[in-house]
């Protein structure tokens, strides 16, 4: 098979496959691939219909390397999936070496959160400016990036030095367990306060559902969604742009517990810019200017709170994949 | 001058300065020198007697590389200490370039919690334990350390890829900073319930002060000490050891605090390692187990939370410079 410069970029969520192609130094598609999965799907389904989407994509020729994004936690050095929260059958997968035999090309996996902040930091939000305009290229050695993506639940991955820092755990950045208020509603983790039991989609629908039951006379239009049965936070977030006063209340609550947590992150790793992705990001102005001043209320003055939405959007998985593949090329 | 394989490392406390002498791959100290400040002294006074202790320490030789921990934030990357916390004059000095210019050596300078890390990283906790036993070689290359010091604050430095990890505005690690309890007691930095405002000496010193007075009646050897005016947090630390009842509860609740903010971090840092080092950490048994349950019972359950005191004590900022200077040889 002769050699080539295409690189796979394959992104495994949790209800979609995406598939994408490019060449080496080339920033669009020459094709892409996305398919929804069907209910109670399983990890056997997931990788037989993305080597088919891949294959599809390659018209048999070989890439010259594959990055993959996978919506889960991934033990990155060893190229292992440890398990999906959403999806069954991935328990301990060596997705890596399963991939480099289908396709003959070498491959670096890595987990969804951590591959698009890869991605905004070469191609989205850390090319499009300068981290530090004010320094010279000799003393930015240490551009770091925090992603966070706000959605089902609230992830996070980071960037420093140029490349995805994993942790000794590959759990670094859990953003979304650390607390907000010991006091707070209970997570799904188990504990109190955390700021995804506080701030993603799930819960701001949630408690907006409580509101009009706390509410019985409150006017708001978030009670006839309700009635039907179909209440989301992108409504909640579309009344509060609306001015509608409860889903204001509910919104303003999430964003403020959003911004603590970033706040404490920015105390913690204090990195170069904070990046915000994912369905809740869409939330409107009113959102943001929360979330940037609970975030700089609880951080210390002397810390930059560069807080910007994403600007890869859903492409984030796939791009920061490509930077996987380029790396790998890099290093030989 | 002859070249000579001399490695200087310096540290500029708030209440003392210290120089010492190795030689490139000498594990122990050729000299050393300490001396305690004299009370309102300043950064002139500072580096004059830094300068007379280090020249005395060369006797006329000049070292191959210079390495300096600073007791309050500095801009690693330009060698400029920004401010100290504890003496005045220190404001944007261009420490690294002053010291260059004395010693006709190269400098590199860091903030005093960052060095310790460093310290400990390459030459204390760091090396007497693999922090990845059970990996490769190859796929340990991200070991990663938080040294977190407890003593009139709470300070802390992070270690990734064995070198230190300033952050965007060298502000990196401000553990102290992170918040326990939004309701909790007042802090310097004028927010509620840092680690730093629950957990350091002098506020543990302060707790048992309050709970005399509001427990007129209890029976604890920490009266008689308080009465003569001199009751620190190293009293209480002792009588919580010898099993006073009031001295446990002021020690317990320090702990569970110092805990928690350890449970935030290595929820968001996931590091192969914590280390604890400062005074309040010879506070005991009793102490440590709390600090670790509480660190366990604040982070999730996937994440390791190897808790470990330091080996070096003292001196882990000395020998953190010298890992500092060598980084320099190795640079060229």
């Amino acid at each position: 098979m002769p050699r080539t410069d295409l690189l796979l970029a394959l992104d495994y969520g949790g209800t979609k496959l995406s598939a994408a192609l490019t060449g080496i130094g080339e920033r669009a598609w020459r094709a892409l691939e996305r398919v929804a999965s069907p209910p109670q799907h399983d990890a056997q389904y997931d990788q037989t219909t993305m080597c088919a989407l891949a294959h599809k994509l390659l018209d048999a020729h070989t890439p010259r390397a594959i990055g993959v994004s996978f919506g889960g936690p991934v033990d990155a050095a060893r190229g292992r999936v440890i398990l999906s929260h959403h999806v069954p059958g991935w328990e301990d997968t060596p997705l890596r070496d399963q991939l480099q035999q289908e396709f003959g090309a070498p491959v670096s996996v890595d987990n969804d959160a951590n591959v698009a902040a890869l991605g905004e930091y070469r191609f989205g939000v850390g090319l499009t400016e300068s981290l530090h305009p004010e320094r010279s290229a000799a003393e930015s050695k240490e551009p770091s990036l925090l992603y966070v993506t706000v959605s089902t639940g609230v992830g996070s991955g980071i960037v420093i030095d140029g490349k995805i820092y994993n942790g000794a755990d590959a759990m670094a950045g859990e953003i979304g367990h650390t607390i907000c208020d010991p006091r707070g509603p209970e997570c799904i983790c188990g504990r109190r306060g955390c700021v995804e039991a506080m701030a993603c989609g799930p819960v701001i629908a949630r408690a907006a559902r409580e509101r009009l039951l706390a509410e019985p006379d409150a006017v708001t239009k978030l009670r006839e969604l309700e009635t039907r049965g179909t209440l989301t936070a992108a409504d909640v977030a579309r009344a509060a742009d609306e001015g509608d006063e409860l889903a204001r209340a509910v919104m303003d609550d999430a964003a403020r517990a959003l911004g603590f947590g970033i706040g404490t992150a920015i105390t913690l790793i204090n990195p170069a810019r904070v990046v915000i992705g994912g369905g809740v990001s869409k939330s409107g102005e009113r959102w943001w200017q929360i979330v940037r001043a609970s975030a700089r209320s609880n951080t210390l003055p002397q810390m930059r709170v560069a807080i910007v939405p994403a600007a890869l959007g859903d492409d984030a998985p796939l791009w920061g994949a490509i930077a996987l593949a380029e790396d790998l090329i890099a290093r030989g």
